[in-house]
């Protein structure tokens, strides 16, 4: 890539964003958009614009975000998402002061190198513009300026480890605080229980667990909710559901047009006799009632599961069962800390401890095959998508890309847009897959899964790419030299350094102004009311914005950080890139939090510890590629590199042994103060847990289940 | 070694213990060494021999070995070693039933195979002899014969694994229930807290850590014992005793001989003016009481360290407490749970966290260091060890060395002896590194240290001398040709079958033998009772049995396991000894566990996971070297072997999670089952844990410190 297509892309995507934040300061201030750009604000009871549109400048949403703090962010969105405003500013903080060295000392000495001049090979085949010049790839094999690069190396390594220890001690207060506080949460006073052993004849499950655990904790046991499988009350419901939301459209219907709206009683509402839609419906709803309250009765009856929900009449009780081996055997009354009511999901919570295991370890099989499999469509991709390959491979298209300003674009663009939209078709996957697991709780699968994608991503797209894309631009001259290939790979890390410059500037660029204007969700909200919402709640529904979604979000920074962190030596110039990036999303992603997103969960900041973990790993990666870019260049004391690697893993384990045991268990003497006096409701704790679709009608008949 | 020097061996080995147990017979029955052979029947206070002496036979120690229940050694000799002779019948199990099989089938096979007669160098330099015949040395290259050791190889896995679950269910049911037993242990109602935070101002050591707990447990909290560091005072009451003991001793003396004993005021009581003995230390102990007493107040006072032990007032909160989390941050009010009073170590309880890390890494670099440097000397050793090579060295010994019968015991024994006079200087230096660790109690150092010890003895001894003594002889061939290395492991293998076989020999009847007559002990005993014991508490420190000692047997016998379960298949003829070596060492073990040691703490079993692991990694290690075996040998299927190696890592991993936790935490359901009803007398519960260095002069005066 060439510096002029190089600052094309720059310049479109910066217009781009300009054009869309524009787009956002004109579209927020039109009433009637509040639903699509102050949705969180509506739900909390809050006015969405503070201050009223009149006194709306273009910049107004960015200094709110700025003024905003950190418990405006826990009461408007949760500990979880001010988790992730701690990994961005660290991440942000650790770029920013290794930029601050970084660029005037090593920018300088790779433009001005000369001993490279003579022998170099590369310029000949253009690889090496004006660009290129800024980089490690200009300065010489074996010269002196290399120590300054290797000090750099050091330098970035201790920020990461300075703005990483602060921060975990930051995230595990908040957490603290967070379980401190007095205001009654269901699940401190719950623990989840699995694997009950076999009944003992004549005992039902809930006596069963009853007894154990009244035996165990005479004073502080309250009761148990034994776990049943309600799949086929699930399904009942569902059509109830449907019955009662067309109900509900027919009525709005026909009191907004006047007439009674008919439907088909055959297919999807279409083939059949028409009928009058209010009455096929309640009538529908009239049959159906009875069902499900057959259907709960036996589910409770008889689809009762080894599984339940134990609760405790305090915090402390419950904090400390759930980090306590009961049985002999510990694949018999497993017992962890009870999710979150809304996130717990139940049909995972019957599968048994062995098979949870078998289960995991065919998720990784796969997991790992995916990957591997994965890696040879990415490269060929990376190498199709230059443009010189394309002519090649399609000639018919040399008409159309010959054009100067075609050619450009296509030149900037065409391989980072194909890599980000085979990104976006991989979280649904692991996602299923990470469920598939047997993990009880949604935060805990959208960990997973975001664990997952972040080896994908790394490994595939940084990895496959400056592999896969020096292999393919240059597999005749190994053919040649087989022994070159180290060669080959260092002279191409510079080389492709131009390539994630361009994708990290088209992420941030377009991808937060889209993100920030909500053209789409605007879109479909517009489309949806004028066309299709009858009812109340369907309009609530087609603007519900639902959840920042954590678990394609931080693997995406982690690609970044990690491209970002791996080039910060060989080409400094990406790392005023990076801050760029993580400011702006801290910035953009700040407004949406405030104002946009609802959080479906809440997980008290068990988000860290892998984000941390991952920020140590590409760390570890970043002194990996500089070992052997340093070695590439034939740096006699390149060797001194392993003490920052050896460094960076004894952090992660301290770190480790230090915080992390903290994010799996409640510490007792937080569960201590957070003792609640008088004791709670626990009817209402108990109420909380039990899932709509076996209480739905004995609440509807007398409020009470 | 050829069949004439191995019958010498096997016979000289037999003859001396056959002379050894029939010493035993005859001593044992002698009035006067009761206490040799029965102390801990002694100590019990039951009747030494029951059914008195009239009624002894050679064998009837062996009859009432073998009739004793698991009970009577729990209650004779606890937990712990009826621990070790679930481990003995476990492997006893394993190769019974293995060579049950593989002797019939295998050694025919070998015996019988002709088709390597033909292409035989190993025949030319005299390394195959008759009983190498019967060995899979034998079997020649390719053929169909290597599917039945294959078999074999697969045979012995399952066997193992069988006897493996089957014991490590039975020591878990045996932990429990000792832990569930009403009897009152201390250790069950108390917890060590390492790592308290530093001291808030202006309060104590006690009241801190009192407040704490206090305040987190409000019911089940009863006291605390402040960690202090006894060092001096320690010094001041071991002079304290030391003077009380030559004060009893001049007593003795004069009470028996009527003039009272004089000593030397100087220098070791040798020099210096000659005074009175018992007015000289009744002098010496007035003086020193106020010392100590001043100390024991100081120490109280002032050496207060962040440690402590917290008692509760019943089992479950104890259980509980040992294993939460407390603080925040794993390196702060560290809660584990108690040792026994006898096995606390208290100088090692005040070392923060992140030393003790540190210490266990630089451990572990010291041991993995020694481990390698000591590889050299054995390897060394057992080259040089061979007669022939002792010729060539040393050729003045020719003269003697040539005679038939000294050669024959020389090239017996001599590396055997080397080998075992080297192991037997290892255990001090381990526990020693072990204790360095920080490690809280006596029992857990001797787990470590064990560990240690069999890494060493498996890595330098069976690979050592099979590797060294096969580099060493053959060291020439290497040279010109360094790709037949692995035929030439191959080849020493069976070779070196027969060195294992005569140390496997050499150990149990040499060993056992010693064990059983305990011919030093009773030297010992008959020498300081006759010559230098003068008072009673003299007479019974000479007859102390001490403990069985563990740490130093469990890895012998494990390497014993490894030689031969490596061996099973290769040599099958290895098979039998190993049998005859543990069902001897169970015998004989077990009349010395009745009879005649006495455990110096209890574990309730904790070492059975390591002695689990261990055997775990032997069929391992018995499995790749297979894997290797059946490569040299050009057996086609040799890759199945695989699936073994396999198998044996997911039973461990299945072990581990469904057993291990146990021997690590106590299961509530355990706890609870054993709650004491009315509550024990805490006072004394707290008392047995005082050392008696701080207890010692209060004891005297009143009774109660």
């Amino acid at each position: 890539m060439d510096l002029s297509s190089f600052i094309t892309s720059l310049t479109t995507s910066f217009l781009i964003f300009v054009l869309l934040m524009l787009l956002f300061t004109w579209l927020s201030g039109k009433p009637g958009n509040e639903f699509v750009y102050y949705p969180n604000r509506i739900l909390k009871g809050l006015d969405p614009i503070e201050g009223g549109y009149a006194s709306r400048n273009p910049f107004a949403w960015a200094r709110e975000a700025l003024s905003s703090t950190e418990n405006d962010i826990i009461s408007m969105s949760g500990i979880d998402t001010a988790v992730y405003f701690v990994f961005l500013s660290t991440v942000l903080g650790i770029l920013a002061l290794s930029g601050v060295l970084l660029l005037p000392v090593l920018l300088p000495l790779a433009a001005t190198d000369k001993s490279r001049k003579t022998s170099n090979q590369a310029t000949s085949n253009g690889a090496f513009s004006n660009l290129d010049k800024l980089s490690m790839g200009n300065v010489g094999e074996k010269t002196d300026r290399l120590w300054a690069f290797f000090a750099g190396t050091y330098w970035v390594s201790f920020m990461a480890y300075y703005f990483l220890w602060k921060a975990y001690k930051h995230v595990s207060q908040l957490r603290a605080r967070a379980l401190e506080s007095p205001e009654v949460k269901p699940e401190q006073f719950a623990v989840l229980v699995r694997d009950a052993p076999a009944l003992p004849v004549g005992q039902t499950r809930k006596e069963q667990i009853d007894s154990y655990f009244r035996s165990i904790y005479p004073e502080t046991f309250c009761r148990s909710m034994v776990i049943t499988n309600n799949k086929k009350v699930n399904e009942i419901y569902e059509e109830l559901k449907g019955y009662k939301k067309k109900l509900a459209r027919a009525e709005a219907v026909y009191a907004v047009e006047g007439t009674r709206p008919t439907n088909g009683s055959g297919l999807l509402g279409l083939l059949g006799k028409r009928v009058d839609s209010i009455d096929y419906y309640t009538g529908k709803i009239d049959r159906i009632i009875p069902r499900l309250t057959a259907a709960q009765k036996a589910t409770l009856r008889e689809n009762q599961q080894a599984a339940a929900l134990v609760f405790f009449t305090n915090r402390m009780a419950a904090a400390s069962a759930a980090q306590n081996l009961h049985a002999r055997f510990l694949d018999k009354w497993t017992v962890t800390d009870a999710p979150e009511p809304r996130q717990l999901i139940w049909s995972n919570l019957d599968i048994r401890f062995f098979e949870r295991q078998v289960r995991q370890i065919a998720v990784y099989v796969v997991v790992a095959l995916t990957i591997l499999f994965y890696m040879v469509p990415i490269a060929f991709i990376s190498a199709f998508t230059t443009l010189a390959n394309l002519k090649k491979l399609l000639p018919f298209l040399k008409e159309v890309v010959d054009q100067p300003t075609i050619k450009t674009i296509l030149e900037a663009y065409l391989p980072q847009m194909a890599l980000i939209v085979f990104l976006a078709l991989l979280p649904e996957l692991l996602l299923f897959l990470s469920r598939s697991e047997g993990i009880p709780s949604q935060s805990h699968v959208e960990r997973a899964a975001s664990g997952k994608y972040f080896y994908f991503s790394v490994l595939n797209v940084f990895i496959g790419v400056t592999v896969g894309g020096t292999l393919f631009s240059t597999l005749e001259e190994i053919e040649k030299d087989p022994n070159s290939i180290i060669n080959l790979l260092a002279r191409s890390l510079p080389r492709n350094a131009t390539y994630f410059l361009t994708f990290v500037a088209l992420k941030f660029f377009v991808g937060y102004g889209l993100e920030l204007s909500r053209v789409v969700p605007l879109v479909i909200f517009h489309l949806k009311t004028k066309y299709m919402c009858k009812t109340q709640e369907e309009v609530k529904e087609s603007w519900f914005p639902g959840d920042m979604g954590y678990a394609t979000k931080a693997p995406t920074d982690m690609l970044i950080l990690t491209i970002v962190l791996c080039y910060s030596i060989i080409a400094p110039l990406i790392i005023p890139f990076g801050v760029v990036y993580f400011a702006l999303g801290w910035l953009v992603l700040r407004n949406q939090a405030l104002k946009v997103y609802v959080p479906s969960y809440e997980s008290y900041g068990r988000m860290w510890p892998h984000l941390h973990s991952r920020v140590v790993a590409s760390l570890v990666l970043f002194q990996l590629t500089m070992l052997g870019y340093f070695g590439a260049k034939k740096f006699a004391y390149t060797l001194i590199v392993i003490p920052a690697i050896i460094f960076s893993l004894v952090f992660a384990l301290v770190c480790h042994r230090k915080f992390y045991r903290f994010f799996q268990d409640t510490a007792l003497e937080v569960a201590a103060r957070g003792q609640n006096e008088p004791a709670p409701n626990m009817g209402q704790i108990f109420r909380c847990y039990l899932p709509p679709s076996l209480t739905h009608e004995k609440v509807d008949k007398d409020g009470q289940p």
